[in-house]
């Protein structure tokens, strides 16, 4: 399995003013948080004049940031279909992504994991812009987890459950992963989202039990 | 079940001037983060002279970010043995541990989750000191975790990935959570950890299966 592609990167030159501060934000708020980047540094590292941010976004970092999250969490959002397509394993599919999240840990030195979870804990409880920028981001993910689920065959009344477990399983994982240097939490993360579903595409497929029990 | 205790908020204002600024810190820490949190902000919550900080904290921000993330890691690991007695069930005490955290999102509008995972996002790319810290408590809850599990009864073969995933499924949910809003990522992260307890202390209890089958 190749690694997972790192979306939140494809930082263009050539693009337009207004997308590439959007590109340059999504990458610093991704390495160092909402909180921690200024205006300055994102305006520097996007090669554009500081005039342009506020020419784009008249509401200033909040905006930049609001339009910065919906922009990572679609980018992102993209990566479950591309791993769950219809009539691929689930169970499989599930030990690529998360196989892929761990090879892109290793590659960027621990930097490149969700793009919002930063965010998502320091604002939630101080803007509320941004909170429901990223509760937007969150159900959108929920629902495209479980829609793939369901097209590749997981009962229609466990893939939110299983949608749900599988992302807390995944964001959870990148917090300790991120601290420990180590990919061991996100690969097993990956193995219990994989029993899971397995389990509920097939409640008498037991692990380790007598063949008869199959 | 009542609400699982909020230890990372016993401040004591007659608690000598060290401890409250540790105290204050941990508070400020768990709902806005480190970076957006200034020595000024702590003082003043801390009720102490400017000067103090300084006089107790050489090092400034950062060694007290470092002390008080070890200070509220160990007080939370605590939790884990409160809740994981030697002899009590560890399916029942892991169904109490998830709904004593999602009680306690309820009743503090949301803010009071993880005390470190915030700063561990925060900072895992760009102070050592500080994702050292968060480091070695994700390692004490781990190690501490998978002790409970053991003296519980689930195999010791299965105890470490049981405790990863158990705090992966704790860390994430709570990332969800307080963005949505909502309670429901809590409370399905502790029925998977529960589940997954279950299958590795007795893998043949198929849930839904024939009564002949268990």
């Amino acid at each position: 399995m190749a690694a997972m592609p790192t979306p939140a990167t494809p930082r263009t030159p050539t693009a337009p003013t207004r997308e590439r501060i959007v590109q340059s934000s999504a990458e610093l708020f991704r390495r160092q948080g909402y909180v921690g980047t200024g205006v300055k540094q994102i305006v520097a590292e996007a090669s554009a004049p500081f005039g342009s941010l506020y020419h784009f976004f008249p509401g200033g970092k909040e905006q930049l940031g609001a339009e910065t999250i919906r922009w990572s969490g679609a980018l992102y959002g993209q990566l479950i279909g591309a791993f769950y397509e219809p009539g691929a394993d689930p169970v499989a599919a599930t030990g690529a992504f998360f196989a892929g999240a761990a090879q892109t840990l290793l590659e960027t030195d621990y930097a490149d994991a969700c793009p919002i979870a930063t965010i998502a804990l320091e604002v939630s409880s101080s803007s509320e812009p941004l909170r429901e920028a990223c509760a937007e981001v969150f159900d959108s993910w929920i629902d495209g987890a479980a829609h793939a689920l369901a097209e590749a065959g997981v009962p229609a009344t466990r893939t939110r459950e299983l949608a749900i477990s599988l992302l807390a399983g995944l964001e959870g994982s990148f917090v300790l992963a991120r601290a420990l240097r180590s990919t061991e939490p996100v690969l097993t993360a990956g193995r219990r989202a994989q029993e899971a579903i397995a389990a509920a595409i097939d409640p008498g497929a037991i692990r380790g039990a007598p063949s008869r029990l199959r």
